[in-house]
């Protein structure tokens, strides 16, 4: 079956939004089998909508939009599907009862305007809007069925996941379901990824396997087909293992998990606290540990140190080893997270120091340089990095590189650290 | 002159990516006054391209694609697009050269399939590629404009910006142009804005006004339609100037201008230095502060206070005053201020403390509350706010109001901060 969406609205057709309905759309109908072959998008303009709606009908099978359901006179979507699929419009009471129930719950008057979106074409399949006013509408006509879906995002995906898709399952019966799972990586560069895994990916057809640089690491993403979801995670499992094995501590965690939330629960998990001593991050390494709530439990604070007077006053770094060494040394950021450690009394102190640029750096230690070091229970540890990239891709490379290391620390406890050969 | 857009690549249409280079091009081109109507995509099947450019060379003049000029076999959309056109494809020497130049230059090898990118469509006009390897190309026929354009979005403004919007001035010229100017504002909600300038938004249909909810505040989009910039921009001036003149010092920056910048630009112009003492924020001002290329002169540090010890130690917040207010209070607010600003050596000091929820909160305090301060020269000034949204959104929110409320008492001098009455 072939399905094609359409998109409308004059805000998309201007590029003053970008179409991200288009995308999730097709996303989620590709994991039931669904294949989109053409996104079109058109304004709130009668006969462009016609032609565009006439033309996809004749190419695809399945057409939906989304859009153009408001209330306003500009809202054409239904009107001009109705059209094209032969049908007329009548108010109907039942969605009139929810308008009105709607106006009355949320304390503000009904216009008649807003009764426009109670007309439903003759004989059309109704889902209801649980999270706005719209219903969407779903007309079938000689083996073609043209859907018409809310434009504001979370109507969307609302009436997708609960009506929709729900809706076109039980008609057309899945072939297929596509399920993915994405494993985050850290500290392995992309290309020694790729030979670390490259007889998987080489091997493998079901499920597949993708490398994708994102600004958190690589990650992996393994996407099996199969009949149902239980199948596809049964083809998805082994392979996830196979991987873990061979990646080890550079798999951080999978799907939606951030670093910050997992080294959190580390930490709660073993009631250990944590401090901060940041130079070229910022603060960024506090805040992204302080963006998981419940993290008043393990975060005692931190102390952003952008000169050497409060690295030596605040954090107590010996005058003289920063000017043996510079601020941007190994010693000074073993000296800074022993330092905060100590001062703000947490079991783990993690440190920053480096050129983020664009201007700084020196021979040795060129813009992009950080050393990073973890102090705790089982003594203090300091990697150097080179991060390419704008200043605030360096920021928050050096933040994703300070998280992953005292993940690793409070994990292994040995504190060992693997060996960082590439960086990204 | 009507156009039509077509993005192609598998990508797309699967909705792995988001379709970003549509709304791109679109903004960009309805700046020179051409009407895009349509924008489709499509993924690279020949049969299913041909039909979708021959579909878009009917009813628009000018069909500009994204994507599909990649050196391997799946990418198609010269061919298709010579195909559609009638033309054959050649090898061009000049885009051999270039290609040869490109790859000694990078020391790597060239294979057969990267000439596939020096194949051009007979009579075709070149547009040479300054940020990849992949030329565009323009076909005319019968008053149609067919353009490939690559599908790198770095590679497709480059090329947009700086071959095919002159090409299109050029050989069009321009009916009218349309020009942009943002204001940022914060502190003032939307609806309070809106009655402010409501009698400007009502009178004027050049410029027009637009009131847009960011996460930075609220922004005021002031549009004009003239015939050259010079001209749209002089339509634009006095009505900036209105705004400004209602809003004062709530309209903080313009275009993209972000507020740490400006914050940082008005601490260098007076040589003054900053300290932070954030509780909720955890370290998001800092960091902010920091994004800004040579903060070092100006942001001493921050100390991130997440429990009362640290407020106590490291900021010398009183013992007693936190028992008797709570963390989340006017005074510790105060205090932490005056205390980054003593311990760190500042001119400034500016401090957060509150409820970024979910967990937490009071009644006299709910989740969303937030008490910022800022300790200068002329004493101390302090603000309540409170702030919907997720754990973040406060965050981020509280890092807003506490970088505006920083700027207005370097500007003001005397520290007066205007009333708030509506948040976002």
């Amino acid at each position: 079956m072939i399905a094609e969406l359409v998109t409308t609205g004059s805000e998309l057709l201007l590029g003053q939004i970008v179409n991200t309905n288009a995308a999730y759309m097709a996303s989620e109908l590709n994991k039931i089998g669904i294949d989109v072959c053409f996104q079109t998008t058109v304004g709130d303009n009668r006969a462009r909508m016609k032609e565009v709606l006439t033309h996809a009908l004749r190419r695809a099978d399945l057409v939906i939009t989304s859009g153009g359901l408001g209330p306003t006179r500009g809202d054409i979507t239904k009107e001009v599907s109705a059209e094209v699929m032969g049908r007329t419009l009548a108010l109907n009471d039942e969605c009139a009862a929810r308008l009105r129930e709607h106006f009355a719950r949320v304390g503000r008057e009904m216009t008649d305007n807003n009764l426009r979106q109670a007309m439903i074409p003759d004989g059309a399949h109704i889902f209801v809007n649980h999270a706005g006013t719209a219903p969407g509408v779903a007309i079938e006509q000689d083996g073609k069925l043209l859907v018409n879906l809310p434009g504001p995002p979370s109507e969307m995906k609302d009436m997708l996941h609960r009506s929709l898709l729900p809706f076109l399952l039980e008609k057309y019966g899945a072939e297929y379901m596509i399920v993915s799972r994405v494993l985050h990586t850290f500290g392995v560069g992309e290309s020694k990824l790729e030979t670390i895994i490259d007889d998987l990916v080489r091997a493998q057809k079901n499920p597949t396997l993708a490398l994708l640089v994102r600004p958190t690491g690589v990650i992996i993403r393994i996407t099996a087909k199969a009949a149902d979801e239980a199948a596809a995670r049964q083809l998805i499992a082994p392979m996830e293992e196979e991987i873990r094995r061979r990646l080890g501590d550079a798999v951080y965690g999978a799907d939606k998990e951030a670093l910050e939330e997992i080294v959190g629960r580390d930490l709660k998990a073993r009631g250990g606290t944590v401090a901060t001593a940041e130079s070229c991050t910022g603060g960024l390494v506090a805040s992204r540990l302080t963006d998981i709530a419940g993290s008043s439990d393990y975060v005692k604070g931190g102390i952003v140190s952008y000169t050497d007077e409060v690295k030596g006053e605040a954090l107590g770094v010996d005058r003289e080893l920063l000017a043996a060494h510079g601020a941007v040394s190994e010693p000074v950021a073993r000296a800074m997270a022993e330092g905060t450690r100590r001062v703000l009394r947490a079991d783990y102190g993690v440190s920053t120091t480096g050129f983020a640029g664009p201007g700084g750096g020196t021979e040795q230690n060129p813009v992009g340089t950080v050393y990073i070091a973890v102090a705790g229970p089982n003594g203090t540890q300091a990697e150097k990095h080179i991060f390419t990239g704008t200043r605030t891709q360096v920021k928050f490379r050096a933040s994703q590189a300070a998280l992953a290391m005292l993940r690793r620390y409070i994990k292994n406890k040995d504190g060992s650290i693997p060996n960082h050969e590439e960086e990204f």
